[in-house]
């Protein structure tokens, strides 16, 4: 699956932020994101609400690849958990997500976000529900 | 305390989404944000992410209303979980947050989130920590 | 529903734990909990684990109510995150459990346990699944 | 430290339960669990509710090893997230808890629950909050 592919699946939140598919496959999804000082909080540290947004992001990712050309695979999220570890204001965060269970009609996951400096800043877990089909790895055509 | 002077509180993400501070006092926050097409995610629905931004930043408010002229009172977030009970994708959404538990160093609260038409699309609970000396309801000089 | 019905709805470790089903009707379950001494932890107060097995119990219950005689409904907890607010050490404790959002695959529910004096002492929310067949408010018939 | 100490750690729901502390060093736990038949729900599986009592403990222990001889360290849980990813009815499970983060004040632990087969049966996270001067990692006299 080449890049240009990969971001024709990025929806519209996802590129107003900027998020870049650094790597997806089975169960692994890996994004990165560059730190503008427009997702600041008041307090001029990283908002807690860039990190959910890219645990969710990659989280959902992790468990809806789909090898199959031309198929796609969609899962609602559930229930989200963040644990904010640590704190960053700038540079490029990491988050790397790994399916850590589930089946057909679930799946859980876990991410981990990391600073640029390779710090642990948040990790978190959830819950995501597949849409009707979208269990199946070899997913529906994109469109259905 | 007028509109201008919270407004003077959001920090740049949640302007860039564009929060709306509707009520604040001791305990309470309600936050409104008008969804937009650039919020939606590959399912052309709103973005989870933008709910638990939302969910995190009423959350925190919520836990640091300060009554006293240019005084402020700020805390990091340190755990949130959101479940995500329905969807929507345009629309007013309103989220309210109430600090139902902690003391000087810690505090917890809920927040739910309804959709224009009412239903609760989401909800949200976390634990805060005051940054020190933020947990004294008289807060901290601004600037400081 | 009599007291008796409701009792042998009770598993194995609810009855080791002493749970009494105070009400239970469509989308709400309330538990109470008489705190014995070999329910404290090491700092001898209520341990952690007793609440959340509470809350578990009655979000459980809360969204599998089945008003026909000789049915019951099941379902899995998916996640469950619980906030501790307070504490205790004795007396009866009570947990009010409200199914919050869902459908005929899994349901959300918020429980709040409340101390003897009336305090919250923890509260929490989780999704759970719905086994195969027992989303249908009618259940299945018990034994099956 | 010997077995007996730790044993000594263990309060009274921990020894109700059964848990054995297999390994206790700096930032890890590792508890042991045989499932007995009281343990067990209305569907005749292990409890969710021992899940998490297994995953407070051992998320507990894991932030509060103390290397000095008759010195001890407390923690309360602030937040506890768990996902239940397997199940399981029988045999010795155990939880492996890791420190992820934290400082003086709070500290976040990872756990991971696996079934005698070795399968993950459960995982979560959570937030702890030392209790006053128990952040030091040489402790404060037992009995204090």
């Amino acid at each position: 699956m080449d890049g240009q592919m990969m971001d024709g699946q990025m929806g519209a939140f996802g590129r107003l932020l900027g998020f870049e598919i650094i790597e997806w496959r089975n169960d692994l999804a890996i994004l990165d994101l560059r730190i503008r000082p427009e997702m600041l909080n008041r307090s001029g540290i990283l908002h807690g609400g860039v990190l959910t947004t890219l645990i969710d992001t990659a989280g959902g990712y992790a468990g809806t690849f789909c090898a199959v050309e031309g198929h796609v695979r969609k899962a609602l999220t559930l229930s989200l958990t963040t644990q904010f570890t640590g704190q960053t204001r700038d540079g490029v965060i990491r988050a790397t997500a790994r399916r850590r269970g589930g089946g057909r009609n679930t799946f859980f996951v876990d991410v981990s976000v990391t600073s640029e400096a390779g710090n642990e800043i948040a990790y978190g877990s959830g819950v995501w529900r597949y849409r009707r089909g979208h269990g199946d790895p070899n997913g529906v055509p994109a469109g259905d």
